[in-house]
């Protein structure tokens, strides 16, 4: 038992707060945590569950030592300036949105002097949404990528030191550089996959049927990002606007590129652009980010392989 | 054992051809499978898998009552034109290939008339290649479509049946509107996900390095798919121009409409667009074609669930 903090408040009990209660009690990172919920429906999940020590509908930080906002990006600043003018002296905010510059340079304007505001993002997360899809190893071997302008600061190595309790490897980083590498690495790729699953299920020349029926082709892993929670990712999209279009516009040109090369037949550069992303795979698989085994190792209906 | 056929002679022992072998042992689906392979790697790999009766440079398909072209799309016509003129009578020759229209026409038309020829495209595979990489219950609940101008001749129902003794779903289907329906649910998907590999590993702003510590976010999913053996999908690409071009179209146009409504911040579109793509997944789910499992269930480094 570690006991990071003595008091943590979290603000919203979804997949990630739920998580994040959890992974407290697992791994011991605090004496006491506290989930915060407007939506009743939540709340009552949440006393069922039985993950956290205490479960309210406002968020009253008076006695918090950490609060962490796990709240859909759009309403993040709006909590933060209804919860800074009741933290106690010496307190840490966080959050764990996926957009960063636009909540640091919000809360930062109305922080406290005498409060820590440190943005926050854990690269974790499932397709699944709500405190029944949380789990405690949510986070194990994660990144969890903290935006500050003094890293050395006590406050801050305090809530990297939360973070590594629960199972994180933390990093830091200048919050609109963390806004272009996510837009690379997730955002894009949410926009990329809503857009087909929208295409494939709105063709008239194919039935939606057919598209179910022989989604083992590709398909069904576009499904899975695609089934993320829609709030959430509405507001990523208004929130990171300019990275997004800008990683946006570089695909479009690739892919039509691409394109031309299908037009023309040009199996050369097929063949090339195909072989030089084969690498990124094993890469991406040896540092720890993903499965090894074929198709993730996906189990279906109880079978061993796929 | 049902031993649908006595002799099966499988051209090419990669992921497929060696995944058919292993499934005809597992589950007595012939008598005696010899598997030809133009590759001495592949050959040595297979003698040492121990998978099959016999293992070939050449293909003689003198004994054979099935023929299976499992080599990539481009070479299937010419190696159908090699095979065909030493086949026995009343045998049966069919492919695995992933585009239809071109194949079957290119083989109708050198059809010798006591020979039965039905293409096939079994709807299963995996990111990787080779025989090593095959397995018996890669078929097992997938649909493999084929492709058959009488699908109750007798030639067509015992495919049908051989297909369904290694555990495939079979279906018969217009080879036309095959490569329609794959262009949508596969063929699509892998253009998309390789070009967003190729953009993401190209920034000038954000590091490769960057790209695979935070891929967690989405990005990992794209590698996997992007990581597709390249001269099968090359062959793909050239083979279903058509129907690719057109699906390709209709998918930029949507994506297009998606970067306007990011650039305007027109948060009701993107809300809506986001929302009605999650019903589909739960869809497929019920279908048995993919895990109900987050994250597919993906197991990473030895952790319980991601």
């Amino acid at each position: 038992m570690q006991n990071i903090y003595d008091n943590v408040l979290i603000v919203g009990g979804g997949l990630i707060g739920s998580s994040i209660a959890r992974a407290c009690r697992e791994f011991g990172a605090a004496k006491r945590v506290t989930i915060a919920d407007t939506n009743a429906d939540v709340r009552t999940a949440l006393n069922g569950l039985n993950i956290c020590d205490k479960v309210t509908d406002t968020a009253n930080p008076s006695d918090a030592d950490l609060v962490i906002l796990a709240v859909p990006p759009g309403n993040i600043s709006d909590i933060a300036a209804y919860v800074l003018p009741h933290m106690k002296k010496g307190a840490t905010l966080t959050d764990v949105g996926s957009v960063k510059a636009d909540v640091v340079e919000k809360i930062t304007a109305i922080l406290p002097k005498d409060i820590n505001f440190i943005g926050g993002h854990p690269i974790a997360g499932t397709e699944q949404s709500g405190p029944e899809a949380g789990f405690a190893a949510l986070f194990t071997d994660r990144w969890c990528i903290l935006t500050t302008s003094d890293e050395d600061a006590l406050a801050a190595q305090k809530l990297k030191q939360f973070w590594q309790a629960i199972g994180s490897r933390v990093t830091f980083m200048d919050a609109k550089h963390h806004d272009l590498v996510l837009a690379t690495t997730s955002h894009l790729p949410h926009l990329i996959a809503y857009a087909l699953v929208g295409t494939a299920t709105d063709m008239e020349t194919v039935t939606r049927g057919e598209v179910i029926k022989y989604s083992a082709g590709g398909f069904r892993d576009f499904t899975r990002i695609a089934a993320s929670d829609p709030v959430m990712w509405r507001d990523v999209f208004l929130q990171n606007k300019d990275a997004v279009l800008d990683v946006l516009g570089r695909y479009i040109e690739d892919l039509t590129a691409l394109k031309k090369a299908v037009r023309w037949g040009d199996g050369e550069t097929l063949l090339k652009e195909f072989t030089k992303t084969r690498d990124i795979r094993t890469r991406i698989i040896d540092a720890g980010q993903d499965s090894a085994k074929p198709n993730f190792g996906r189990d279906i209906s109880g079978d061993e392989e796929e």
